[in-house]
């Protein structure tokens, strides 16, 4: 990887900032956030524009030019990456390091007094601009909106923001019809005594309208806005999508519907021009519900005193909770998912030895198994297929410089998942294809040990995630190994790999409880730098429990995994493992060999039910 | 308990909320916090301003008296107190429940428009002001500082603030002189390039000069503040305490000392004025250090632009971390407390089944043993002594009213603990006297499980307190049975009982991270409401464990328990154990039989050392 060479660009995005054409008096800082005017976690290629001036395309990044420096914020999973791609422009401020300033902190040790800093508004979130906006101006600083957007303003070469067909999802998958979601986001508001509901990520207005769209990679979006009224819905879409019959009669765009469920498309640029006529024509005491990660922008598009921001929107925890057909579609999909992987796994079984088998081959051949599944829509996110080392790196992707060769000496991770159009998955499984050694057999069984306290927990209704997060350790505590990363995420349903408002994760404190019917997942892991990683990932339904005594009537919930791919039993020291764990990984591959084992029959897949079949015999615990 | 008849009281209130001689305009609503002006949770008599004006007296709440109303939050630890002794005048706001208001909300709902409500600025914390201040504020009303307290403008016999004599804490307690610890202190302003730091709570006041007081009921402080600058050091406390040979050897007044150490005493009501004489002396970029829980009073002296605020204090930090000399003082302290607990117990064993001992007769036998043992101060709270359905009530206390006489049909649960001049006890012992049923021992086995899981727990240096709360939980969760409070709190060293800013509970987030020399209490319950109360506590010592691979150097910790009183072994149902919980209950009564016996042997205590030798028979577990 060579660097993006910046000089030219920079050079380009400080003489805008002081352009009277952009900016209405000249900023001396401006800040490039990682995202989109969605808050996306994914984001399309018009949108990368932190990566267009740096060089440097991770997931998380925050860049920001002065006229002196140029500095880029990202965390510990990107350290090495940013490093690579970026010139010497650049300083890379190390996120977590105890001696990194904050951007705000930065920003006052190197500006001159009484400087401005602009930011495009329609990018910030609002309760990020307000954390920035605070410190700066107590240090004489103000941060400024700059409404065009300046490094669009250089970006010569810039795509297109993508405009693809979307796809009518019909009640079979969805379970409710968006007039029924409709109606109950309205007995939300009403409930909150709010009159409009503006609806600004992706995937929720996707879920409420049942439709998906592929505008941006992995994820089954497309980029709109919705505004909901008491007696209104305005969707505000762009293209001729609207045109598709299959589109129009979903929407029921041409037949005469009550007024209260005509939908009203709007022009996606309008969005702000219609919310603040939306602002402009409130009555005392009508609010308007935003997330308050909404941009700021669309935000200060209502007055102060009319805003109701909450961190999770209603259509957020609604669309975690997934219904009998939601939940059901879930199920085929990981059935597909597990068809694909014992594929992929007998495949490997047999070529890794030949020495010819690299992890893009590999990762190729994962989607490849995947495609001729039913219902196929896509990958869910970019296959981490990682050998030995490489296995260490958190979010590998593998690229031709990094690429490495599977063998019978290393250990193999695969984490890997798609989108199919019912369901989306994300599985990892951790494989020897030669023979591991103790240490390697010993730090995969702490790994299971805490996949199985997890999967296992019994806990009262309405307990929120982040209580579980520490059994998913103790096991590897107890040695003195960790692993630095969550537990689990929410999952959606033919939507985002990565959800709200719910997880497994010590670094939250604000997920919402999790209840019956929510789906995350588990993935403990434990990685020796420069050597190999280990990681055990299925996703998993919250379930009701039988407990003994009930909680008082509060209810009991568990996990069902819905993943089910074999665990290699190659890998497990028995002999650590507790006569319940055993019983655990023995119950689940009887789970996978009955379930899976007899859609592989169904497909014709002989050899992969063998595999299957072989990798599912039972554990037995020597006393 | 008959409630006490406040119409009087009320209107005497509501006349001074209007009178010009107290309020610049009339109040349409005034605010009574719970606490004094140092955020206490135990108060002085003089500091009851609540319970005064509605006669409930419980350690939480706040009261709000309006025009029309009076209105009193507290939860539902208290929910059952407060509705006995408050009149008809007052409404009971259940905090917890989904319908209740915040005080907010309900102030918006009921005042007329534009009203100013009032406060002692000097009593509400300034987080807490702000708070309140910003949604009174949006809804067109104004919270307003009322200087002068109109509780004690009506109080007529409103008790003197205490001044008791200091009591002087040498080297071989404190284990570093008050010198060394202003040292320390300037070098974390230094840091923080902070010019003066401010001491509110009193607890840190005590520690920083290594005295303590008794002007607080269970909590050996005093009434004073501290405002430390890189070179001066004011002391703020009234009375002729100062005057004591003894302190004033301590502080070194007399002595010509390097200016940076002399102490400048001030009287105790003049901490205002000074605070804002040194907050019109700042030059730019000096910063004042102080808790963001400081009464808003104290903040408000010192412009907004120079305040360096934290939720943590650096003398909190440092009080929580315990030195070698300070622990050698927990260890003997809850060696006598242990010595005092076996001759109770004993006691118990023969008197309970005469039928003659009451809830009130065993706290004070309690204390009458406690109080024959070496540098006995007083109790650390008032006992929970609570049999049967009492022990369901988290936080009792026996008074006449309630009081229960100890039979050998009951679960006796008995929460108590100590002042002694090296060191700070509390412990809680769940007890059958006679024969617990199959349901009882199942419970407290739980209870035990979960006990010891915490405090064998390991876990990596710099894990946050709340992330092992779990392990408290886990073997309730699995039949469906828990607690409704945390697992463990700080505990001070000859100190409050209850300090901060670490803990063990699912409530908070914010704790500070678990090192080695941190004192908590480790006490997971069980409670059948109408029933009994089942909670096993000890208080625990972070230390550092040794592990097979110790966290890539990160290094280790576990638990030492530092209380060593038999847990029954009558009460614990061993087919419930594990061969390591089995082995954790024997090798923890082989420790107190050695340590505990060696002293009742010393103390010539033969009948209790019987006892004790009983009591810690090892458990054998039939595999």
């Amino acid at each position: 990887m060579s660097p993006k060479i910046t000089t030219e660009l920079l050079k380009q995005l400080r003489q805008v900032m002081k352009s009277p054409r952009y900016v209405q008096e000249p900023v001396q800082a401006y800040i490039v956030p990682s995202g989109d005017a969605h808050q996306s976690e994914y984001i399309a290629p018009c949108d990368c524009r932190r990566a267009f001036i740096s060089g440097f395309d991770g997931s998380a990044g925050t860049a920001i030019v002065t006229e002196q420096h140029a500095a880029m914020w990202t965390d510990g999973r990107y350290f090495l990456q940013a490093a690579n791609q970026m010139d010497n422009n650049w300083t890379l401020m190390k996120m977590g390091l105890k001696d990194t300033p904050t951007q705000e902190d930065w920003l006052v040790s190197v500006l001159p007094e009484g400087s401005k800093v602009g930011v495009d508004p329609s990018i910030i979130p609002a309760d990020q601009w307000k954390r920035m906006s605070k410190v700066l101006r107590s240090a004489g600083h103000d941060l400024v909106p700059v409404k065009e957007n300046l490094i669009d303003t250089i970006w010569t070469d810039r795509p297109q923001r993508p405009c693809k067909p979307l796809i009518v999802l019909d009640l079979s998958y969805t379970g409710v019809s968006w007039r029924d979601k409709i109606v109950a986001l309205r007995s939300k508001m009403a409930e909150r005594k709010v009159v409009w509901f503006v609806v600004t990520a992706l995937d929720e207005v996707a879920w409420l309208f049942n439709l998906r769209g592929s505008d941006v990679e992995y994820n089954p979006v497309f980029f709109a806005y919705a505004v909901i009224g008491m007696n209104t819905i305005r969707l505000f879409i762009d293209g001729d999508r609207m045109m598709d019959p299959a589109v129009r009669e979903h929407l029921q765009l041409d037949s005469t519907l009550e007024p209260e469920f005509k939908i009203q498309v709007m022009p996606y640029r309008s969005i702000l021009t219609e919310l603040q006529a939306v602002g402009a024509g409130l009555s005392p005491k009508e609010k308007v519900w935003l997330s308050d990660k909404a941009s700021y922008a669309l935000t200060e598009a209502i007055p102060k005193a009319y805003r109701y921001l909450t961190p999770y929107t209603p259509i957020c925890i609604a669309k975690a909770v997934k219904n009998a057909l939601e939940t059901e579609g879930m199920r085929r999909a990981h059935i597909k998912d597990a068809v694909a992987l014992c594929e992929l796994f007998n495949w490997l079984e047999k070529e890794v030895p030949k020495g010819t088998v690299t992890e893009i081959i590999a990762a190729d051949k994962a989607e490849e198994f995947r495609s001729q599944q039913k219902d196929f829509v896509e990958l869910s996110f970019a296959t981490i297929s990682s050998t030995g080392p490489n296995g260490a790196i958190i979010h590998y992707k593998p690229v031709p410089e990094t690429n490495r060769t599977l063998s019978v000496n290393e250990i193999y991770l695969l984490d890997s998942g798609a989108q199919y159009k019912d369901g989306t998955t994300d599985v990892t499984r951790t494989m020897h294809f030669g023979t591991p050694s103790a240490y390697e057999k010993e730090c995969f069984t702490y790994v299971l040990k805490g996949h199985i306290a997890v999967s296992a927990a019994i806990f009262p209704n309405g307990t929120k995630g982040h209580l579980l997060d520490s059994f998913a350790r103790s096991a590897l505590w107890d040695c003195g190994l960790d692993y630095l990363h969550g537990t689990g995420h929410g999952v959606g349903s033919f939507l985002n790999v990565h959800e709200g408002p719910c997880g497994i994760s010590y670094k939250t404190f604000a997920d919402e409880p999790l209840e019956a019917g929510m789906i995350v997942s588990d993935e403990p892991g434990y990685y020796e730098d420069g050597s190999f990683g280990i990681r055990i990932e299925n996703v998993v339904l919250v379930i009701p429990a039988e407990t003994k005594y009930n909680f008082k009537n509060r209810g009991s919930l568990t996990f069902e995994p819905l993943t089910l791919v074999p665990i290699q039993t190659k890998m497990i020291d028995v002999s650590l493992l507790t006569q319940k764990e055993c019983n655990w990984v023995n119950d689940y591959h009887q789970k996978c060999r009955e379930v899976i084992g007899a859609e592989l029959e169904r497909q014709g897949r002989h050899e992969a039910l063998r595999w299957l079949i072989r990798e599912t015999e039972p554990l037995i615990r020597v006393q």
